[in-house]
């Protein structure tokens, strides 16, 4: 997606080898313009898989998800990540590893809202070792509801997560996918 | 806002006398139809202030935020909640109260994202007590930042935190005020 790779090169700011912020347009800051963009983007690609629910964790996941969510005028779910005294006892959860945060933590989705009628796209801003992206598939699966694939903004691909899930024989649709981020150049994988 | 009123009524849940619990379509499901509503509403409502950014807190506000910021064309920004390795040293931060989760936490802004050239509309899913308003409002004080209000979606009007901010002389419009929820039912103000 040139857009994005334009957004990216022009306001992304690489940290060491690893960490690409992007917190001026996608996950602090959020570009209204460029997420419905994003959003008509997955659109165009999963038309036709019947998605009946677009599912995402918080915090940095709910903007992505409201955008692709509008333009296919279904319904969005957000994981929770913290124990709040307002969620339904009834939930699906999984255990999560986050590199960011150094710490596991639960995600939870209420029964209510996923079920075996749905038929699921699940999105997330960055794609790096597959962990948020694994546990929200274990959710799907506990919810017996179908997984069209993955839809994920920017995947690093130089690190495991996209291979992972795409060898179980999953579906991930990056809009862009950062081949390397050596000497603070962002290259991309085509 | 009747379109709101209606899914309070017909799909909210009370539990005891404080809290509703609306995550069937506001803060775990989205409603994507009805937020874009909401999000008309608040352009109505500001549409003549200027408004350059719209500002809440993560993770329920973010839905909201990001269906206002599109109908008036201007970016979000979310205050963060947690410590991460990715966000900047220079930040705006303010300490907030949580009832829901009974515990302190600070909210954090990177200050690229908030200077005194902008003009600020904080928005939120709901009003209580007002501690996270106060946060994002001692935020936008320290950014130097015009204030042009605070746009609630659900204002509990049995609370203190409306009079609160209104006796600061903050202009704050609610999208519907709750009077009371006593024996399950829900009351608006109006």
């Amino acid at each position: 997606m040139q857009l994005l790779k334009e957004a990216i090169l022009s306001k992304g700011r690489v940290k060491g080898e690893n960490i690409l912020k992007v917190d001026s347009f996608l996950n602090h800051q959020i570009d209204t313009k460029l997420l419905n963009e994003i959003g008509k983007e997955f659109v165009a690609r999963f038309k036709d898989e019947g998605i009946t629910k677009i599912l995402t964790v918080e915090a940095s996941g709910i903007a992505v998800a409201c955008f692709v969510g509008q333009h296919f005028d279904v319904p969005v779910v957000f994981a929770k990540k913290t124990e709040s005294k307002n969620l339904d006892d009834a939930t699906y959860e999984s255990q999560v590893y986050s590199f960011t945060k150094d710490r596991y933590y639960q995600i939870r989705v209420s029964k209510r809202y996923l079920t075996s009628e749905d038929k699921v796209l699940i999105v997330d801003d960055f794609l790096a070792n597959g962990h948020a992206a694994m546990g929200l598939i274990d959710i799907v699966d506990q919810a017996k509801a179908g997984l069209s694939g993955v839809g994920i903004v920017i995947e690093k691909g130089f690190q495991d997560g996209g291979s992972l899930l795409r060898d179980k024989g999953i579906r991930v649709d990056s809009l862009v996918i950062i081949k390397s981020m050596k000497d603070g150049q962002v290259v991309f994988a085509d």
